[in-house]
C-alpha cells in the first residue's frame, strides 16, 4: 500500500487527507482557515493538520510517497500569485509547506485539483473535453483536453468565477462587475438567502435556520422543498445565473462532460433538475448535434484532497 | 505552383479567393450574399464566383489542388447544422458545393477558417494557446491549442459570440439575452451608430455619412477622430463590452495571443488603443504573471479565404 497526502487550503477550511494509490481517502481532518492571516501561519496550521492525520492513522511522514496541495487563486511555480479568497499575494506556499513538513510539495490551483481528482477517479472512459466547475467560497473552473489540464500559457486559466455574466452588475473584489462567482458561489447563495430572509419575515427559512446568521444553502434547499416562495425565488435567480455561466462554457468549449462540484452541488437533484430544465429551455432551436452531459461531482468535498494527492503523485512519481 | 480555392460564405458577402501554397491570394472576387434564401441558391451563386475567379485568373478547375469553404454557425460533417446569420438549418452545404463544382469541398466554421489562416500565415513562432475572435456580421471565435482547432466533442465550440456578458440585456435570435455579439458584432456597432445619430441630430456623423442608412463603423471612427461626443459615447460602450468579452476569454483560456479580426478590426489603433487601456484598467491588482498579447489580425478580410483554402489543403492533401 502506498500513501499520499492531499492538502486543500480553502477560504473556509484547511483540509488534509491521507489517500491510497486508488484515490481513496483513508483518513482526513481539517481546521478553520481563519483568513486573512499571513501565509506562514496558514502553512504552519496546515502542517499541524497533516501531522495529526498521520498520527491518528498511525503512520510516519517517511511512509508518505508524495504530497500535493491545492489553493484557490492564481498559482504559478509553487507561489500563490494572487488569491482574493485567501487574501494572499506572491506567497511562496509550496516552499513554506516544504519547510514545515521537510518534504517536497506540489502546489496547484484547488479547482484544478478537484477536477483532476474527479477526472482520474470517477471516469473510466475519460470524457474529452472534461470541464469542471466548483461552487464553493468562490467559483473555480478547470479545463481538461486530451487528458491534460489546460490552464493557458501562464498556468492561470480556467478562472470561470471571474468571467463576467452581468456587466455592470454586482461588484467583485477582482475589480470588475458582474463576475459569475458574485452570483453563483456558495457564499453568494448564502448571502442572497439571508437577504431574502431579511425581506421576507414570514419565510419558512426563519423557522428552519433559527436566525439569518445560521442560514446556509441547506436552509434554502430545505425551504424550497417545503414550498417556501421566498426561498424559491432565491433558487430561481441562482439557477438562472448558473445556467448562463454553464451555457457560456458549453458554447465556448463544447465539453463532453461538464461536472459541477463544491458545496452547493451537494443539494443533488434539487440543483441539477432545475438547472437542466433551464439549460434545455435556454436554446430556442434544437439541432441534431450531441449535447454536453451536465452532471454533479461524485467525489463531493473530497475531490480537492484526492486530486491534490494524485496530482502530487503524478508530478513527484510521474504516475 | 499549386492552386487552392478558399470560399468564405458570410451573412453579407460570398467571397472566393485563389490561393497559392504559401497562403497568398492570387485573385479574388465576391458578390452579395442576399440572405435569407435557400442553400441551393447560395451554393449556386458561390460556384459562379468560383468559376469567375478561375476564368479571370486564366486557369481551369482541374488545376486546383483542393477547395475549402467557411460558413458561420454550427458546422458538422459538411452540414450547416444551424446558422442564425445565414438563416440556414441542416443544409448540406459541402455536398451542394461539390455538386456545383464537381470537386471535393471541405466545410468548416468561418471563424475557425479565419483563425487557422491567421495562425498558419501570420505567426512563425506558433502561439499556444492561440485564440481568435472575428467582429463581423456576428462575432465568431476559435481556440487553437497545441496547433489544433479545439471545437469540442461535437465540433461546435468556440461560439464566443453567443456567450452571455449581460444576462437580461439585449435579445438575441439564439433565444438568450445579453449575448456578446449583440454588443460587439460589426452589425451591432452599425446599429448603435445609427441609433446615436437618431438621438443626436447635431452629430458630425450626419455630415460624414449623409444619412443614417449610409452610416457604418467607418463613419463612427472618423467622427471619433474629429472629436464628436455622440460618436465617442458609442465607441466607449462598444469598447467596454469588447473588453468584457476579451477579458472573459483571457480569464478562461489565458492564450499567449488573442487576435481580433473582422470588419471592425480594420479601424486599427483607433480600436486597439482604447481596448488595451480598458483591459489594463479592468484588473485592479497586478500580478507578476506574463499577460496575453492582444493584437489585431494581419490578414484582414482575407483570413477567412486563406484559412478555408489552407484547411481544405490540410484535409484533402494532409499538409
Amino acid at each position: 500500500m502506498k500513501y499520499y497526502l492531499g492538502i486543500d487550503i480553502g477560504g473556509t477550511n484547511l483540509a488534509v487527507g491521507l489517500v491510497d494509490e486508488h484515490g481513496r481517502i483513508l483518513h482526513s481532518d481539517s481546521m478553520p482557515a481563519r483568513v486573512p492571516r499571513p501565509a506562514e501561519e496558514l502553512c504552519h496550521d496546515t502542517a499541524l493538520v497533516c501531522r495529526k492525520v498521520l498520527a491518528d492513522y498511525g503512520i510516519t511522514m517517511e511512509q508518505v510517497a508524495a504530497i500535493g496541495a491545492g489553493c484557490p487563486g492564481l498559482i504559478h511555480d509553487g507561489y500563490v500569485v494572487a488569491a482574493t479568497n485567501l487574501v494572499l499575494r506572491n506567497a511562496p506556499v509550496a516552499a513554506l509547506l516544504e519547510q514545515e513538513l521537510d518534504r517536497s510539495v506540489t502546489l496547484c490551483n484547488d479547482a484544478d485539483a478537484a477536477a483532476y481528482g474527479e477526472f482520474t477517479v470517477s471516469w473510466d472512459q475519460k470524457p474529452d473535453p472534461f470541464v469542471a466547475i466548483t461552487l464553493g467560497t468562490g467559483v473555480g473552473g478547470s479545463i481538461i483536453i486530451d487528458g491534460k489540464i489546460r490552464a493557458g500559457f501562464n498556468g492561470s486559466g480556467g478562472e470561470i468565477g471571474h468571467t463576467v455574466i452581468r456587466a455592470g452588475g454586482r461588484k467583485c473584489p477582482c475589480g470588475r462587475t458582474g463576475c459569475f462567482e458574485r452570483y453563483c458561489s456558495g457564499s453568494s447563495l448564502e448571502r442572497d438567502t439571508r437577504a431574502a430572509m431579511a425581506r421576507n419575515k414570514e419565510s419558512l427559512m426563519w423557522e428552519l435556520a433559527g436566525s439569518a446568521k445560521n442560514a446556509t444553502a441547506k436552509t434554502l434547499f430545505r425551504a424550497v422543498e417545503q414550498g417556501d416562495p421566498a426561498a424559491q425565488r432565491v433558487l430561481d435567480y441562482y439557477v438562472e445565473n448558473l445556467a448562463v455561466g454553464v451555457q457560456n462554457l458549453i458554447k465556448l468549449l463544447q465539453p463532453e462532460v461538464l461536472c459541477i462540484g463544491g458545496g452547493v452541488s451537494y443539494a443533488g437533484d434539487a440543483l441539477l433538475r432545475p438547472l437542466t430544465e433551464k439549460l434545455n429551455g435556454m436554446v430556442r432551436r434544437r439541432n441534431t448535434l450531441p449535447v454536453t452531459m451536465v452532471t454533479l461531482a461524485r467525489l463531493k468535498g473530497e475531490a480537492g484532497i484526492i486530486g491534490a494527492a494524485m496530482w502530487g503523485r503524478r508530478q513527484q512519481e510521474g504516475v
